[in-house]
């Protein structure tokens, strides 16, 4: 890693900062206490604990620097083991004190004692720091999708941010679905060169690829329909064995957040509940799903190697498209070409591969070396960010992870298929 | 039913309104919205539930009433299936709108529709109403215990409200337990002559009672923990058979709430961690366990019968003593001298008596029938009131009741038994 | 407790195990090892358990006695804290050693054992001997429900004992329910005199009656089948909240062992699956439904007390038609007669009776104090004993409970009503 | 896929067909029918179920064969959709019928069916005979390894089989473990030629490996013992995050039937309860726990590449000492040299691969194609075979698979190691 000089990084780190506030505030404050499941967290407890990372890794041993309250460095822990025990996430909802003014609280005496060390930092520490940054860039898109997720719970479907008719989705045909030919090989995957990246992204190694294809586009909404009415959802020739047993032990006939009550798809969003429109990127769908309806249109999903491959061929033009994080828009934008569009921005796509170490890869020293080794069970990697992605922070070989049955993040599904 | 005048029930209703808001105000937002399990509601859900209750019973189908959202029709039912479907009720804390602004203006729309009406509301209309002032106080008391449930789920321990000095439990040993002898014979127990009672409470019927004793006082701190320390919570021959399949998987070693983990009883109250005061009155203990602590006192729980008839005979001036809910002080003060102490308004007291009806019993005609008779399976009943029961709510008739295994009420031990 | 001498307590004796035997054997090994649910045990182990009892309870510490295996002593204890720690319950099926032939010695070696200390044993010795032979009767009748649960797990849906033509139900309509009136008052309850008798059976007491009336049969099929089609089962305000949270939460709409996939109901029995018979007595139903059912014809479950007041009133020769536990025929007679028919020997009849102690009750001395007592929580009573129960088994006063959910016994419904 | 042909085949089907019962029958039949768990089954179930086989994928649509029972082809079904549904798989333990003596003559009749067919199948038929015939050794390990799981519920601890002394281990300091370095390159997995393998061992392709080490033997006890010793299962650093989460919710402290109630480490076996030998080799190990071992010892797990690869350079000798399913002794024997010693045929060893598709990896076509591909998901890669394997079945591309918490195999450790 080689952070930036110091400078830039009290700049970058107010804004980032200032971002997840803004985001909170975009809600009323019963909203931002909301955890609809263990997997979950509210926007309150984000706040505090993104705060607690640059205290725990930053301040803590700093001359000088004196904690608000001792008690937060148990209570906002997630999972650093090597910093002492944690409480029971699944009730992270149920803590109303510190109470939201107290957290902001928190927040502010953080920013004021980063603010007067900064300049006196050493690498490590600055190293700490960006990581820091980084950090509180992955919450903020959790804010948003806990959230959602809890807004789900509530009966009266709330809209908890009115759709601006400027931003609605143009209304058109989806584009057409194309395959783009690579011819693979002995290729190069990871990360190189001196720019920030999370230690699961090296070391970068050598792999190989057989030829294979890579759809132009992410399935639309009009895809899944498809799907859908085609009886995919109870067809257990297109599932894993592990996803047929789920959808059907838990009901599920439709996307996260999708109903028909009445002869029309809708879907709930921040934006309240909505029609479906066809040419929409399709997002909310787990790696089961994924799974199967890739299988039920005669291809499969790529593997993350594939997919960090093609994404390297990528016109900087479709980069442009990207949505990023946005207050006012939460909803993923169609495609607009049949080029390799939006692989960046819209919506993490999944891939085939199991979240694994790359060969010789070594976790960070220290309790931060918590931060994504040990969560390799389990999991399939993602790939691209989202909508809800903060503009700055994914790279070609960034690696989310989410379980296979994980529907509440914006994923979707782009095809791959071997060449015969 | 014999409802009061019309005027005296405008003073009545708008005293008791402002009862519960006066509660909900001794704490902040974020303790409003907490729902430690499905049995317990938040704050904002009591008070909107409560209004809903006046609403659907007296203002529905009144000339001129207009609701103020017809969403809360459905959102605010908690189980009458008369009036139509209800959510899942171990979700009403993750409905964070309408917000508490919210909640509070339906109230007063309800307010200001029931103010003008009252004067003209017909017979069967202002029972229906007396009936909601009564269902009211019941859930100004769940206010209480149920919001303690929620803040002992924060590893922080919080005080939601100072203890002041001046309430603190006087120091002293416990008064000494006495029995008092009762003849019994052919006893009348249930409602009788005119004054408002719940359904359950009627009709009136001879019972046969044998010759018993009842204690003086509840059982106290001190007496607990000798329960405690004598390993009354692992000697199987003291619990019945489910009581202790349930200590043992539920690994409860002390009654809720309690904790000793440096050789110091400590209990969470709604005033913060206090150390266990021997000679105050215990509370938080489960049917479960009062039937143990009464085998190992070499006693039994009293039948509601027994309670009833004993209850006849407390002296007016005991009932002065009675706590009844004061928001400065929430702990169970200590018995004052050795006859029927505390027999109202300190804790609810665990009977021996399943919760079934009375020989004749007819439930009310409509939804309200719903309030009482469906609930007539796998409970106990619980007499005389508790330190969180308004005043003016408990009468000697009256039948609270609770699963075997419930302690977050303020329900306490009084021992019974035969004579030999 | 007044045994009768010990002559003819041998012969009672060899009679009661020559008849568990019989019993088993009507079965294939296969089937003896079943064990469905953790409430329900296998052939094998009631074998055992019964033995164990005698063992235990008449021969442990009698001069000379050396036990089969030591190892037995906890292995086969059901639930006799005093006597030592059990195993897990729910996996008795899983106990494939000792094997059935093993378990056969154990029985040889105490009944010689028995037989050789018989003569000699003291009173209090044969009042022990005497309750293991009810013990082991009532063990009869489990083996018989717990096994047929077993085999209802079964795709195959095996006729365990083929139904001789002889033996089938005759084909006429039900008997009309009449109800018959009771004067009630002061009346007596209890087993009272010198027989045998369980604990919970006394002490007698007095209890008030007010006038009811008794149906003249239990429900039948018939009855069952208008229930069901007048949507019972999906009308919550016939239903207990807990009962019908239950059959929503357990997808119940018909009672236990029915079926209907193609317009014929049909029920599983020990006969394998046979067409519902619409005149035969009911049987297999939960307090839940029993209750729901009662309000569904306009009319309630008996207390235990007017269900026993009205038993006395009983003629005779309705006990003729009892049917009693035999190998060949199990299932439930058709009422004959408008009397108080099948008041015994055909169905458990649900009473709405909480199972509790009676004024008074002291349980056994000693580890047989475990019987009864300990499990009045949770249950109701039921009372008049069924088709399976063995001959000479049931009184009048006899108590059985189960909870409200339980319906794997031969349990049905008679109907009571208030006078009005 | 190149069956031998007819005649090899017929005489191998009775081979391999004669083995399964002659495992079944070294129990009595109680231990038969167990079933410990849903992912386990009952002897008498794989009997079954490997007849089914054959009889729905050879025999069924073959002229003139007559099924014996048309109920069988649901009931003994697994997993194949395509072929229809499937009883729960959980409740195979309950099936008392067909008895183990329909279940044998069920295995007659197939195997008169196919000596009758044999001789006239096509390639095909064939072809699926012989997986036929993979399939019924897999189970033949199941047999072993789900009884042991079942007898494990007995408290009585029993020996299924005797050990007898001439096969008890030898008394010795374990085997020195040594690391034996491979220099990787771009090598060729999977399947290749034309012997007998799984759908899912190919294609065979190219992989990249860096320089690596790898193990000469597996763990031994001792070294578990070591592990245990310095407090292994307690501390969370050395864990992946589901594995400690696994862990400290199961409370376990020790490996599978492994106990140490008074000062002596002991593991229950097939040969009842012994004492843990030091230099035996360690099995029953899930992979959580081999990860978190190799964590310990400073070491990883090898990639099921590594694995093949380094199998490649097994000498011969060493597979002389492999002990194959054998009905005298189920213990895996310590290692005997310092060269790569054990990789076949003593324990199943983890690899750090998740169990996913190899690329361009097709399943078989029809209903035999869901024999693998649909569990590429939640699963690692095991190679190498165990001692219950049996002999002949397990190749050097050989992949089995288990979930990470799966403990009830014969499943091992063995390190791997980068070359820095």
């Amino acid at each position: 890693m080689n952070p930036v000089n110091e400078l830039d990084w009290g700049a970058r780190y107010r804004s980032v900062r200032a971002l997840g506030v803004a985001i909170a505030e975009l809600f009323p404050l019963e909203d931002r206490l909301l955890q609809a499941m263990p997997q979950a967290s509210p926007i309150k407890w984000h706040l505090a604990h993104t705060t607690w990372f640059f205290e725990t890794f930053v301040l803590r041993g700093s001359a000088g620097y004196a904690p608000l309250d001792e008690r937060y460095v148990s209570l906002f822990n997630s999972y650093y083991n090597s910093v002492g025990p944690q409480p029971d996430r699944a009730e992270r909802g149920l803590w109303s004190r510190p109470t939201y003014a107290e957290v902001a609280e928190y927040r502010e005496h953080v920013d004021e004692a980063i603010s007067s060390v900064i300049e006196r930092l050493d690498t490590p520490a600055l190293e700490r720091l960006e990581l820091g940054v980084h950090h509180e860039q992955q919450h903020q898109e959790l804010m948003l999708t806990d959230t959602l997720a809890g807004l789900y719970k509530n009966p009266l479907e709330p809209c908890a941010v009115p759709l601006q008719t400027s931003h609605a989705a143009p209304k058109a045909a989806p584009c057409p679905l194309r395959f783009r030919a690579f011819t693979g090989g002995l290729v190069e995957v990871g990360h190189r060169g001196h720019g920030f990246h999370f230690d699961n992204e090296s070391p970068s190694h050598q792999s190989v690829l057989l030829p294979f294809e890579l759809a132009s586009r992410p399935l639309c909404n009009a895809d899944v329909i498809e799907f859908v009415e085609a009886g995919g959802y109870q067809r257990p020739e297109l599932w894993l064995s592990d996803g047929f047993d789920w959808v059907r032990s838990s009901g599920i006939l439709l996307p996260c957040y999708w109903s028909n009550t009445s002869g029309e798809y809708r879907h709930f969003s921040l934006h309240g509940s909505l029609p479906v429109a066809p040419e929409q990127t399709a997002c909310h769908l787990s790696y089961f799903e994924a799974d199967a309806m890739a299988r039920y249109f005669g291809a499969r999903l790529p593997t993350e190697m594939e997919w960090e491959y093609a994404a390297g061929h990528v016109d900087k033009a479709n980069l442009r498209h990207a949505q990023w994080l946005t207050p006012e828009r939460w909803l993923p934008l169609p495609a607009r070409d049949e080029h390799l569009s939006q692989m960046f921005g819209t919506v993490w796509e999944w891939t085939s591969s199991a979240y694994c170490a790359y060969p010789g890869f070594r976790p960070s020293a220290g309790a931060i070396g918590e931060y994504n080794g040990k969560f390799m069970h389990g999991q399939y990697v993602l790939r691209g960010g989202s909508l809800a992605s903060p503009q700055g922070h994914v790279r070609t070989s960034y690696r989310n992870f989410f379980p296979a049955n994980a529907r509440w993040q914006f994923s979707g599904v782009r095809l791959a298929r071997d060449v015969r």
